[in-house]
């Protein structure tokens, strides 16, 4: 085996970056099927929402000074001169000493500049209200523009559209939206002990595991995955299944060959490929130590453990981020839950651990993390855990009811 | 307007809890189908996995009291007398005395009970190792079943599948998998200010948000959005679009009629469709105090406030713990992050306060969380928050550096 540089886990996100030259393409979507997908561009506002100055009160539309020095016991007297109807332009133009009768959400009229809460008026006559609390220009009402101005970004490229996402775009006009493909993602399962979900099992063989366990997390991080199966650990075998997921995707993961010989054959099969070929062969990390890291003509490609678990948090710590941003140079802007270990755990120092855990609520309202404990072989830890707490590589480990980054499923 | 209770957030859960018979109907799909959908039924494993004891190491397979004593000045020497294939049964039974080569994932041969790792091994001759270290026996493999054994339920009913269910499913062999149907939840826009977003804005009118809030909101939470459009507010119209998504649906959201006269148009239709029609009308929270809450026939019917960022929090109090569960009466296990706000906030004892915020990273780690302010009825504001915090009902308040828990959008 050659020797490779093994890197820490910022290390080989740095090194694969610098080598990546994807070409994330675009496509047009209608506002709806939108959901989940990353903006390919800024949009604008092309106009002011509202396009006009809007109740947020049942009441009445009046100019505020014609309130001032209003009170309980001595009023001020304004004439019903008008009524704005929801949804239409009031029919006229609202003059000193008038009130206009307004929903929430109607236009105000010209002239009003504030809503006086119907709680705080009486009725007189049909003619006549008594405004019993004062408001000040602005009061109870949403302007123009308020909510997006014209002409402003309301979203930039790159961002991944939430439901309120949609709902600003819809609120702007915008019914079809400008959104990067996902990167397609080609996995293979490489282990000549590997079998099929769907065939019974002999002695010796396990059935392949990662194939679904990164297909999934491929889809949750927003990509295309595409199947390969299972190739045996042979140099020829594997090197037309990668060659053929390489020319077909965007990325490619390689999961399994988890004895030596194996690994070997998955680095050299990737070096044959093109430039830069492999990048790093081992990280200092638990659990994923035996990763292969290598971009292929600017198209990564990933050798992650054959252990399921080991595999799953390299996914999360290496594709993902990739998956995430469609290709883009992009930062993440995620945020982990802070919870309390609820025992000592040890780790080496120059070494980044990622533990399973399941969380519990306290009375008091604060997040403890247990530790799933279990070899990295083991899928049924994946399914007891809620997520993984992450040790840094500068710390020795983490004393009971210390605070720990835990990255959810 | 008739006089109904205003209900605790706690209190119209539960209320709707109470009255609500869906059947929620189940389906069969592929494995890789399965993901983020609701098992219909427990998963029991019809066989062991892994179904023999596996080497965790690259090395020989050995009967441990064979290496008893073992050092590096004094090694145990041991016959290598065979070697197993990857995937492959051993031919032949490990003896005493002898070593079996054995790589990572191996199936031990009869008669093994450990692995020693290469590492800790001297080749001699081509037919003899020495041991530098003793193994205990069951190191450095993992057992017949330890993952997941024969019998037990790998996964229940009514749990989301992630995607290490997926892959734990492909482990016991499961390629089919049972699963809940999503809600089909009917979405109706009300407000004669409303226009749809393929339309120009005329005065008076403004785009309708819910429609595509609550349709991306449905979406993540596991259901099957149905859009019905915008119906005017008057009772027939109403009544026939409600009825009609009554019929064809699981629940029914009505979102808008912010006025107390549009409010009432809502509830009064409510109230024919069927039993036990509007339970509550009105909840101690804000934003979302106009809430209506119903169920007729089974199905819970909403009455979600008109603004956009109400109707938002309020669908994830109400309608989203009910979707996600796919109507099974099942508590929720979500985690919310906990995060220290950063500055003093004001809040009503006897009522749920939702707190839009943004957040940020300190320096030590911990993540505070900064009040984006701003009128519910501005969509702007949702889209600039990562998530709400909530100020619970006996609080007067929260203040600067106190945690609170933040749900994530």
């Amino acid at each position: 085996m050659e020797l490779f540089n093994v890197l820490t886990v910022q290390q080989a996100r740095a090194t694969l970056q610098q080598h990546l030259s994807l070409q994330p393409q675009t496509e047009t979507v209608p506002l709806l099927q939108g959901l989940n997908r990353l903006l390919a561009q800024d949009i604008v506002a092309l106009e002011d929402v509202p396009g006009f100055d809007r109740s947020t009160m049942d009441g009445y539309a009046v100019r505020a000074r014609d309130t001032f020095g209003a009170t309980e016991a001595l009023p001020a007297y304004i004439d019903v001169a008008g009524e704005v109807m929801m949804g239409e332009a009031a029919k006229g133009t609202l003059l000193a000493g008038q009130a206009w009768a307004i929903p929430t959400g109607g236009m105000l009229p010209p002239g009003a500049d504030a809503v006086v809460m119907v709680e705080y008026t009486e009725e007189l006559d049909s003619q006549t209200i008594g405004v019993t609390r004062p408001v000040a220009p602005g009061e109870n009402l949403v302007r123009r523009g308020e909510d997006v101005a014209q002409g402003k970004v309301v979203l930039t490229a790159g961002h991944r559209l939430r439901p309120q996402d949609l709902g600003i775009l819809a609120a702007v006009g915008v019914t079809e939206v400008p959104v990067l493909k996902p990167l397609r993602v080609g996995i293979i399962s490489t282990g000549n002990e590997l079998t099929a979900p769907d065939q019974p099992t002999e002695p010796g063989k396990v059935r392949d595991i990662n194939s679904y366990t990164l297909y999934g997390q491929v889809l949750e991080a927003g990509g295309q995955p595409v199947l390969y199966g299972i190739i045996e650990d042979q140099f020829a075998s594997l090197q037309q299944a990668v060659a053929g997921a390489l020319a077909e995707n965007d990325m490619v993961l390689i999961s399994g060959g988890s004895s030596v010989g194996a690994r070997d054959v998955s680095a050299k099969v990737i070096e044959t490929l093109g430039n830069p070929g492999v990048l790093f062969h081992g990280m200092a990390i638990k659990p994923g130590k035996p990763t292969i890291g290598a971009v292929v003509a600017g198209k990564p490609v990933l050798g992650l453990p054959g252990h399921p678990v080991s595999a799953m948090v390299v996914f999360d710590l290496l594709a993902r981020p990739i998956i995430a941003a469609a290709g883009l140079q992009k930062a993440e802007t995620a945020f982990p839950l802070r919870a309390a270990l609820t025992r000592n755990i040890h780790s080496a120092t120059g070494r980044d651990d990622y533990l399973r855990v399941s969380l519990r609520r306290l009375t008091d309202g604060s997040i403890v993390a247990d530790p799933v404990l279990g070899k990295s072989g083991l899928i049924s830890t994946m399914v007891k855990a809620a997520g993984v707490a992450h040790i840094p590589l500068n710390k020795e480990g983490v004393e009971a009811g210390e605070l720990v980054d835990v990255w959810l499923f």
